[in-house]
């Protein structure tokens, strides 16, 4: 985290008019979801770059809770943005590729219609009279502003939080209007734990004398301190428990000197009263109101099968990321949505990005490199260009592999796989298999990984790939969703064996699976001399330190799949040393196996 | 969790008078530690069972910044106390066995000197001219308290939470007075993040234009919206992530019906409406702020130095547990403090309790098998009674342990350990070793151990052990601090064994190290037969599913020790078929080695 414990993404913004930004009234009546009706409605929205001429290089951004249409700056002499660090001229969202687009939302208070904008009807401020929005009404918005811009398809659509809300309704209720969804940090429905912060939240600016019944804008001062300590109690919830010892745990008594009318006796105090003063200036406590019931409103389906109802309609491919230490929208969360996706075989990448910045750290520069590199990817690889700095495909080995010559392994397993099969590759590293499939001309192709480096590299070369821990199994696929099913040199790391085997062979037709046979001559002589073996090809490391956790032979493998009445399809038996196959006596003679299986 | 979503340690509380409390007035004045002075105080306060006429049979029990003195009933016409599930006859605090006492706070609101009692200088309440106070100043009225009931030292001290913060602070402060510490669900100090929660809740009640700098008592309704808030605040903090999941979201849009002026849209909304609203009429804020203060400014030693420091006055055991979902006190903090204690060498058990209950866990009934037994447990040895469930030393094997008969593996150990050695047995199960070595007279014994049920039945049988993951290493103990670190037929099971091993060696003079021997000939011919070995009587496991993980050999296993110059002190080679020595051609012919080993 920062030197500045003051620092937080809220320090950069300033309450100053949004200079560069554009409006457009839409005349016509807008019918909310849960009734009410507002006659016309303003939208304040601010755009970065320029739109192609075939209008297909637009990418939507959608801010969350506390945002506005202010993501960068326009020039180097403007107020700062908001997402300054991803948002730009050779940034993950560059600016000179894509033709950025924000709008203030719906409810807001930074210019569109929202509460403290003026009701036609009355000619005075909304206030407590806003209806109660929702997600939809305010995506029912921007799909105006999409429209007015002449934007058929937008290439892309990004969002954390609340923004991602709002992508994952777009995506779902629009899906002919969007390519790509980019999910940040955000869920198919609160919490029970984040949604009782929000109520305590308006608790706090409902039941402040000030608040008037939500009519307090002729009267100042207003709910300020309502306000303020639904801010404080947000602001605790952006950050992680880590980071905010870090920050306040060494000086807990030694707060900044402020004039604020809030507690100042310990240094968290002081930050949580310094934020939320600053805050009050620029927020107006009916939005804070509106835009946290409709976050708190948003489900995008609450039992599996109404999740799956919703995220069926999209056509878009999806990229979904969650920070490790969020625990306003904690990764499994995004989890879910990730597997609500691949059993409905929609194409999805997810990564849960080791983070100890909370849910803040979307906006934060600590984790850029990796969600923003997992940005830049996606788009490159929805506009069909991808970068340049992809993995090489096929020479980086597997993070977790224990074996330095894959190729042969790849190729043997290349050839046992049917053309135009789908292929799901688990522990798939940095997708040589995969690219070397898709350069076969195959498309239906996933990776299972868990090493963060290598899933930005599958990324970064296009491959579609999701993050998970194979011996929690395969959950999330249906039944012979992948014709193939391939795990290569990782079973002997595996601890789950007997689950991560039903599960291949459930999810995939076929399965391949390849392992180094421990009753190989080498190895068993090794035994015999009193050591436990090693070979400088095949097993590179010690007793004591190697990844390998399981230990069998072929004859073994054999007699598991006898008892369990799994088919063996076809058996490869290889010396690797020599690169050849073989046909006699492979128990003793081959050092690596390739099997294919099939359910009995 | 419960059937019923409105459960809570708090339905079960009234606001009525406490009819069995007695009370008692120090006329002398009180200094507070801050500053300040209360010219004198009055202490409300139960008292269940009988004091022995040895008087050694007094547990203190330490309230929580909600509770009060009314721990349990006192007959069943009785009001409902807040731990009637783990004090009275029978139960875990055996109000038949011990005379259990329990005073209102300092500071509180139940009779016991506090903001609303009245101030003898002015006549009229404290409120807000009633000083802030500390831990110490509690703890200082507690002593008093029983000096006056002639009790010179207690049996034990237990609390949970803000309890827990007394129960540290009587065991290190007074440590003539306390036999036994029992501390649940607490801390050395508050996170950066539950402190920043109270100073929400303290703002919510200080900026409530009803709170009139404290002085509210004399003109209705006072700060009830602000105290409401913080309860409300405070409550969510209390239940863990996954319990409110399960309490309210599957019915999130049903609220109960329920007359309240806060939000009712939410079922979890409803939740906090109500048990707020109906925390308002039992609860003083005046007394909100001083105890949450109190427990804000508690801090032990802010460095690991300081911390020592203030734990090495202490001359008690010590009984530290901590709840796995308790994200407000989370467990690494009792780990905090049980290192902490380890490293002075002092006696103290630890278990982290799985449970998903949260902070609450400790009021409520759904893991109280396992922290009920290991306080009662606890108490029984403070007593010198173990009790008489207890784990049948030696017949039950290690939860994690492979191998079937340990005895003879112990049996050759014991040996090995000289007479009057300090002991550490790591992964020491049920206590088989160290009760043996107790039967033999040994005193310094200790033992870590990963399963909570291995750990309840050490308890019971009055053996010290800490909740603990081998593969962590040993960092919390110092250097030479055992003669001897046991590592009974673990080894194979460990991931990390280079730091493990660095670690016993550091820790203990001696380390003993007990293994199977992978190149023991039986299991040589099998690999020659082309199956992975396995043996009826040494490994009961498959390769799929054993938790063997490391396969080495003797002759593996000394040539580490020569590479990193460890000195190999004595070497027993067994056949544990046979039953007997190996000694020629060991590597061959032993199933099972046994190592004493010394750093080099």
């Amino acid at each position: 985290m920062a030197d500045d414990p003051f620092r937080s993404s809220d320090t950069l913004r300033s309450a100053r008019p949004l200079a560069h930004a554009r409006q457009v009234t839409f005349a016509g009546p807008l019918d909310l979801e849960l009734g009410g009706r507002l006659p016309e409605v303003t939208v304040v929205f601010e755009t970065y770059g320029r739109l192609s001429p075939a209008k297909d290089n637009a990418v939507l951004v959608c801010h969350a809770l506390s945002g506005d249409s202010h993501v960068a700056r326009h020039d180097p002499q403007d107020d700062p943005g908001w997402w300054d660090i991803a948002v730009g001229p050779g940034l993950a969202i560059d600016t000179e590729e894509y033709y950025v687009l924000c709008a203030n939302l719906l409810g807001g208070c930074r210019g569109t219609t929202g509460p403290n904008t003026l009701n036609p009807a009355t000619g005075r401020r909304w206030g407590a009279d806003f209806p109660t929005i929702t997600v939809n009404d305010m995506v029912e918005v921007q799909r105006r502003l999409i429209d007015h811009l002449g934007i058929p398809s937008l290439l892309a659509a990004v969002g954390g939080s609340l923004g991602g809300h709002q992508v994952l309704t777009l995506a779902t209720r629009y899906p002919e209007r969007v390519r790509g969804a980019m999910v940040l940090a955000s869920s198919a429905r609160l919490t029970s734990q984040a949604l009782a912060f929000d109520v305590v939240g308006r608790n706090a600016i409902r039941r402040d004398p000030q608040f008037r019944d939500g009519q307090y804008y002729e009267d100042a001062p207003g709910p300020s301190v309502g306000l303020a300590l639904a801010r404080m109690l947000g602001h605790i919830t952006y950050l992680s428990p880590q980071a905010m010892s870090e920050k306040f745990g060494a000086d807990r008594l030694q707060p900044r000197e402020l004039t604020t009318l809030f507690e100042n006796r310990f240094s968290v105090g002081s930050y949580l009263a310094h934020q939320s003063d600053k805050f009050v200036e620029r927020f107006d406590a009916n939005s804070y109101v509106t835009l946290s019931m409709a976050m708190d409103l948003f489900d995008l389906g609450s039992t599996p099968a109404e999740l799956a109802d919703a995220l069926a309609r999209s056509r878009c491919r999806w990229l979904l990321i969650s920070f490790s230490s969020d625990w306003l929208f904690p990764p499994a969360q995004a989890q879910e949505l990730a597997d609500a996706l691949l059993a409905l075989d929609q194409p999805v990448s997810f990564c849960n990005v080791t983070s100890d910045c909370g849910h803040d750290a979307f906006l934060l520069p600590d984790d850029l490199e990796l969600y923003g590199g997992l940005m830049e990817g996606f788009l490159s690889a929805l506009r069909g260009a991808p970068a340049a700095n992809g993995g090489e495909a096929g020479h980086h080995h597997h993070p977790t592999s224990i074996f330095r010559p894959r190729r042969f392994d790849y190729d043997r397993i290349l050839g046992l796989i049917p053309s135009g099969a789908s292929v799901l590759d688990l522990g798939c590293g940095r997708g040589g298999l995969l690219s070397s499939l898709r350069q076969r001309g195959e498309s239906r192709l996933l990776g299972l990984e868990l090493d963060e480096q290598a899933i930005l590299s599958c990324i970064q070369q296009g491959l579609q790939v999701v993050h998970g821990d194979l011996d929690q199994g395969l959950p999330a696929f249906a039944d012979d969703q992948f014709e193939v099913v391939v795990l290569s040199q990782t079973l002997q790391a595996v601890r789950n064996v007997e689950l991560v085997l039903a599960d291949m062979l459930r999810v995939g037709r076929r399965a391949i699976v390849s392992f180094p046979n421990f009753a190989y001559h080498k190895l068993v002589e090794m035994l015999q001399q009193g050591r436990a073996p090693e070979s400088p090809h095949l097993l590179r490391f010690k007793w004591y330190n190697t990844p390998n956790l399981r230990f069998l032979t072929i004859a073994d493998f054999e007699a598991f799949c006898a008892e369990r009445g799994i088919h063996i399809h076809q058996r490869l038996a290889l010396d690797t040393e020599e690169g050849k196959e073989v046909h006699a006596d492979a128990n003793r003679l081959a050092d690596l196996a390739i099997f294919v299986l099939a359910a009995g």
